[in-house]
């Protein structure tokens, strides 16, 4: 079974390079990785919240927040 | 031709995490991804910070550096 792995993002430049460069480096024979955009999907902002996602970039790989250089705080997006 | 990566940590345990899920997860069928310890190669600390690096766990992905949460910033390792 592959793991998960959620990268959100808000479309801005440091999460666009966050995104072609990371996200799309990980093996997708072993990761199911989903692309968030929190900025046009606030209905997810919650549930990144609730795994500790406090800024975007950020990508969780098995319920663990990775935060990813600095585009915007979460508190910003609501 | 596969992709250079570099992970630099200090071995601390926000640095073993990442390593373990992020540095781990990338496809290595597309990357060479090398892992290097700057608290025991500090003479590679320069090379770090000149694409970048100004803490760590990062990630050098095609020349351009990924800082993943914070363990320690490099001037403190030298």
């Amino acid at each position: 079974m592959k793991t998960q792995a959620i990268f959100y993002h808000a479309g801005c430049p440091v999460c666009v390079a966050a995104e072609q460069q990371i996200a799309d480096a990980i093996d997708s024979a072993r990761f199911d990785v989903e692309i968030v955009h929190l900025g046009e999907t606030q209905s997810r902002i919650g549930e990144a919240e609730s795994v500790g996602v406090q800024s975007v970039p950020a990508l969780v790989i098995g319920g663990q927040p990775f935060h990813i250089n600095f585009g915007a705080a979460i508190a910003d997006l609501k």
